[in-house]
C-alpha cells in the first residue's frame, strides 16, 4: 500500500483519538474558540515551538511538558494569545492544563496547551474553565472537524487532512489540523498544528523527525515576514494499531517520515493559500547561491519586500524589483550572472532583460499560483519558500484592533 | 549669525549655481523629467551611493567621476532608472555625461549623472539628448524649483530647502533638492539628493562629512524596507563666496557640519512625510540595547513588519506586535525587561501591559506623527529611525506597472 489520502481526514482519523470544539465566549458572536484533543492511551510526542525570544505562556509550559516525551491531551484556544502576560499568564496556562487533566483523569504534565489571538491581555479563566467542561462532555471520535474549526482566527477555511499507509503489515493513519493566516514567517509560521498517528513511535525518534519535517514544511512558508510568539506543532503517536515501535533504526521509518512530510506539507500549503488577503501563491526557489544560507537570505528578502509583493498583486512581472531585492539582501550576488524564470520562462539572462515578451511574463504572473526561479550562478546553495503577494486587503485585515 | 532657514530656498539658493528642469518625454503627459544643475566654477564634491550590490549604471559612472573630488554639473532624469541595463546602460550614462559636458564646455568626468524610475529598460537616448539641449537653454539662477520638480516620481510635493549661516565672516548658503517616496530604507533611502553650497570646502573633508551626515539623516528613514539600485547624494561646494577653504581642522568646520546636517535632516523628513500612501510618521527609538548594532536590528525589524505598520494605519496601539517583532529580531531581548512608550506614555512596563488606559494610547497613535520609545534595559545601545505606516494606498500605488 502506498501513502493514500483519506477523504475528509483530520486530527481524529487515526485510531484512539477523540476531539471536540466549542464556543467558550473568547470570541464574539458565539464562534467556536476552544478545542480539545485526547488520546485514549499515553502517546509519544514530538514538538516544535516558535523561535521568537518573546514566547507566549502556553509555549513555555508546553515545552516543559513535551520534553517528557509523552502526552495524553492537547487543549487549545483562539481569541487570546496569553502572550506578554508574565507570571499570571504562566499560572493561567498551568491552570488550563490542570483543569483539563482533572476532567480527563490524567496528570497535568500529560496535557499540552496552545493559545492564539491578540497579545497582551490575560486569559479570561472563568470562560476557559467553562469551555473545558463543555469540551470534555462533547469529546467524540469524529470531533476532529469541530476542533479544527475552533482554532481558526482569520483563516477563511478549516485546515485538516490525513493519510494512510502500511507499516509493519498494519494500516497506519497520520492526520492533523492547523490554523494559520497571518504573522507567518520561518521560523515558524504563525500557526498551531496538531498531528496524530496511531503508529507506535519511539519518543526520541519522533522528536527528531518532527523537527526535521517542520524545517522543510512549516518553516518554508512566509505570508508577511512576521514570526509569532505562539507557534506550536505537536505530533502525537499513540500506537493504537499495535505493532513494533518505530525508531530511526527501523527499516520502515523513512516511509513514516515521508507520510508525515506529506501531511505537514499539505497543511503548510493550505495555510499559504489562505494567507491574509492574498491573491497569489508564489513558489520561490533560489539556486546557484554561494551556499544554502545565502540562498535563504535572498529568498527571505524577497518574502519581506513590500514592493515585490505588491507587484505580484498587480500581475506585474516586475523583475527589476527582484534584482533590487536580492541586491540589497545579505546574500552574495553578481548582477551579471543572475537568471530569473517565471514558470520556466526566461525573464532575465545574465542580469539583463531576456527576449521573452512582457505580455508572456504577465500572463504567468496573473495566475493564482506561479513559480519564480532565481539562479545566482555562484555555487550550489539552494532554498525554496512558498510566499504570498501583498494586497490592500491584508492591510485592511490588520488595521483593526 | 545663527543658522537660518531661507524662505523658498533650494538647490540654487547658494551663489554661483544655476539649474533647469524640462519635459523630455520620459514620463507621460508632458511632465518634467530631466534636470540639470551647473556650478559656475569647479566645485569640490562629496558623494554617497546605494549599498545595493545591484547598482544602476549612473551610480557606477558617477562613483568614478566623484572620486576625483570635483565636478561642474549634475544631470538627472526621472522615468527610467537605467538599472539592470548592462554595458549598454553604462554606455548610455557616459553618453549622457559627455553630451552634457559638450553643451556646457566642460570635461565629461566633471559631469555627474543620476537616474530614477523603473528598472530594466534602456534609456531612450534620443529623448535624453533632446532634453539636455533644452535644459542648457533654460539654465537660470532661479531654476532650482524647476529642477526639483523634474526629479519627482511618486512624490506628491517638491522637496527642497536652504539655510544660511556666517562662516569666516562671510554669509554662506547651503541648499538642496531631493526626491523620495518609495523603495526607501537604510542604506540608503531610495532617493536622489543634490546639495549645493557657496562655501569653499576641501574635497577630502567634504567627502567625509557627507558620509557622516548621510549616516544620521538619509540612512535613518524607512518607508518600506526596500533599498534601491539608484540612491545618490551629492554635495557640491564651489567656494563662490570666497574666504578660506574649510577643512576638518578648521575651527568653524563643525558649524558647517551642523548646517549641512540641518539641510539633510529636513530633506529626510520631507521624504518620510511623503512616503507612498502613508498616513503616519513614527519617530522610533530603541534604547537600552546590548549594543548599537542590536538597537538597529530591533528598529529595522519594526520598520519591516507589515503587521506593526498596518496597526499604525488603523490607529491601534498594538504593543503586542512590537513585543513580537523585537522578539523575532536578531537583537537580544529579555521580555520581562522591556518598557514601551507612546509619546512618553508608558504602554508596557517590564514586558507587561501598563495601567495607561487603551483609549489614551489610541489617542497618541491616532496622531499623524508620534514617537515610540522601546527601552530594552540590557545595555547602552541606541538607534533612532523615522518610519511610516503601511496602508492600502501603498499597495495600490505599487501594484501597477
Amino acid at each position: 500500500m502506498e501513502i493514500q489520502w483519506i477523504k475528509n481526514g483530520g486530527v481524529t482519523s487515526a485510531q484512539g483519538y477523540c476531539a471536540a470544539g466549542v464556543a467558550a465566549g473568547l470570541k464574539k458572536k458565539g464562534k467556536k474558540d476552544m478545542a480539545l484533543l485526547v488520546s485514549a492511551k499515553p502517546a509519544a510526542v514530538g514538538a516544535t515551538f516558535t523561535a521568537n525570544q518573546v514566547k507566549a505562556a502556553p509555549v513555555k509550559l508546553s515545552a516543559q511538558h513535551a520534553k517528557r516525551g509523552r502526552a495524553r491531551a492537547v487543549i487549545l484556544n483562539s481569541g487570546n494569545a496569553n502572550a506578554c502576560t508574565g507570571l499570571r499568564g504562566i499560572h493561567d496556562a498551568k491552570l488550563t492544563a490542570s483543569e483539563t487533566a482533572k476532567a480527563l483523569g490524567c496528570r497535568t504534565p500529560d496535557v499540552l496547551v496552545c493559545s492564539t489571538g491578540r497579545i497582551g491581555a490575560p486569559l479570561p479563566m472563568t470562560r476557559i474553565k467553562g469551555g473545558i467542561k463543555k469540551l470534555v462532555g462533547k469529546l467524540a471520535a469524529d470531533g476532529g472537524h469541530a476542533a479544527a474549526t475552533a482554532i481558526m482566527t482569520t483563516d477563511t477555511y478549516v485546515k485538516e487532512c490525513a493519510v494512510e499507509l502500511a507499516l509493519g503489515g498494519r494500516r497506519v493513519t497520520i492526520g492533523g489540523m492547523a490554523k494559520g493566516a497571518g504573522m507567518i514567517h520561518p521560523n515558524m509560521a504563525t500557526m498551531l498544528c496538531v498531528i496524530t498517528t496511531d503508529a507506535a513511535v519511539e519518543a526520541a525518534s519522533l522528536r527528531r523527525v518532527t523537527a526535521d519535517v517542520v524545517e522543510t514544511t512549516f518553516n518554508r512558508i512566509s505570508v508577511d515576514g512576521d514570526t509569532s510568539t505562539n507557534d506550536t506543532v505537536f505530533v502525537l503517536a499513540n500506537g493504537a494499531v499495535g505493532g513494533p515501535v518505530l525508531s530511526r533504526a527501523h527499516p520502515e521509518f523513512e516511509q513514516f517520515r515521508a507520510a508525515l512530510h506529506l501531511v505537514l506539507s499539505k497543511l503548510s500549503r493550505l495555510i499559504i493559500e489562505d494567507g491574509e488577503g492574498i491573491t497569489k501563491v508564489v513558489d520561490l526557489t533560489i539556486s546557484g547561491a554561494a551556499n544554502d544560507a545565502d540562498a535563504r537570505r535572498a529568498a527571505e528578502a524577497i518574502a519581506r519586500s513590500p514592493l515585490v509583493k505588491s507587484s505580484w498583486c498587480g500581475n506585474d512581472p516586475n523583475w527589476g524589483r527582484l534584482m533590487d531585492t536580492i541586491g540589497y539582501s545579505a546574500a552574495k550576488v553578481r548582477e551579471e550572472l543572475v537568471d530569473i524564470y517565471y514558470n520556466g520562462l526566461l525573464a532575465v539572462k545574465g542580469g539583463l532583460a531576456s527576449k521573452t515578451p512582457f505580455a508572456r511574463l504577465k500572463k504567468e504572473v496573473s495566475k493564482p499560483a506561479f513559480a519564480i526561479n532565481i539562479d545566482l550562478h555562484l555555487g550550489r546553495g539552494c532554498y525554496a519558500l512558498w510566499v504570498n503577494d501583498l494586497t490592500e486587503e491584508y492591510v485592511t485585515l490588520n488595521k483593526g484592533e
